[in-house]
């Protein structure tokens, strides 16, 4: 890669590392939220959006502005490509924390996690920052070394997303149908979330490379 | 736009086109395993899906290969790179067929619509075929009048998706914790999947306005 481009790249770079801050930020917020059956702290993930798409436009905004006047090819082209697509999953991250939010915001006062889901849930929610705070130093960093955990750190995820429908199955469940709808949805939320972390993650394993090849991975059929 | 792009960039709409079919047709596989609780049929939609994102990767390639070789500004760059946004809403949407059809593996060989939400998930199944349709005819034609009819088609979709959390949700709901979280999971996955229908709406207005300006919708937040 040329120094110069190289440079202009890196600032692209930074942005998609505010984005990525800003969307665990957005998670964090959601999450407390729904523990906390917290309608004020919810609504704040909807401002924290807006601002994580206005990032995202930026972005995008920058990579056309950067390939219209520098032209770029192989390598360096690809690597403007592959920002986009991580822009686009940082947008989608912080649309799933607006989700997280919303199952709150609609059942307050009431709590939408039942007691029995409490435990599972904390641990969806700390699985998803840790591997937030592990993207966002992938990111800053281009470390492809940890990028490339994020996938084996996934399977904490879906182990849980298979606890929590093990449990909303059982015989002994409890709480009825509304806290089994809720639990689905957020259960994917989370789950879906993780699943655009693991995919920047392999985008950050071909960027730290430098553009070697076309990334194609797939976050799930 | 230079005809000589404009040629090349026909070749690009193609393969959208081709790759939007291959949707629609995924999904009616889907469904008609979901309604049927069919195996081998709910088993094909993975094959499909795989050819979609062959189709995928074709459009980056293709893509890629052009802003290199033609080095496109303004417009033009516009045009190529919202392709890449088609293609991918395209990509997303064949995953979600997968998913339907995952419900009715999952399942088998007890049908997994609960005879209280057959009609409605039927006339969801239905409403995402014509958001399909209307899409293909969209792409191909380069329709930006019947793109934009996308929008206020998808209230359908919305309508259904709110009248099942009315259904699950009501005190008369008979089927239990399973029943309700199948329900909701299916219908997140229709939902989404209109959500991207609207999505390329939005893209085939900018496309068929040459470009003009850079097209910002957010599906949801």
């Amino acid at each position: 890669m040329r120094a110069d481009f190289q440079d202009e790249f890196a600032r692209v770079g930074s942005t998609l590392v505010i984005m990525a801050k800003a969307v665990r930020e957005a998670m964090r917020q959601a999450s407390a939220a729904l523990f906390a059956a917290d309608h004020n702290l919810a609504a704040q993930v909807t401002v924290r959006d807006a601002e994580i798409d206005v990032l995202n436009r930026v972005v995008d905004d920058r990579v056309q502005e950067l390939i219209s006047r520098r032209q770029p090819i192989g390598g360096d082209l690809r690597m403007l490509l592959t920002a986009l697509q991580v822009s686009a999953d940082l947008e989608r991250m912080g649309g799933l924390a607006v989700h997280v939010a919303r199952v709150t915001l609609r059942r307050h006062p009431v709590p939408a996690v039942t007691p029995e889901l409490t435990g599972l849930f904390k641990a969806m929610a700390a699985a998803a920052d840790e591997l937030s705070a592990k993207l966002v130093t992938a990111l800053a960093d281009h470390d492809a070394e940890l990028a490339a955990q994020l996938d084996s750190d996934d399977d904490t995820m879906d182990q849980l997303h298979t606890d929590l429908f093990s449990v909303m199955l059982s015989p002994e469940w409890p709480m009825g149908v509304e806290g089994a709808v809720d639990g689905a949805l957020l259960g994917r939320y989370y789950e879906r979330y993780a699943d655009h972390v693991v995919n920047i993650g392999h985008h950050v394993v071909f960027l730290a490379g430098g553009g070697v090849r076309a990334p194609h991975a797939d976050i799930e059929p």
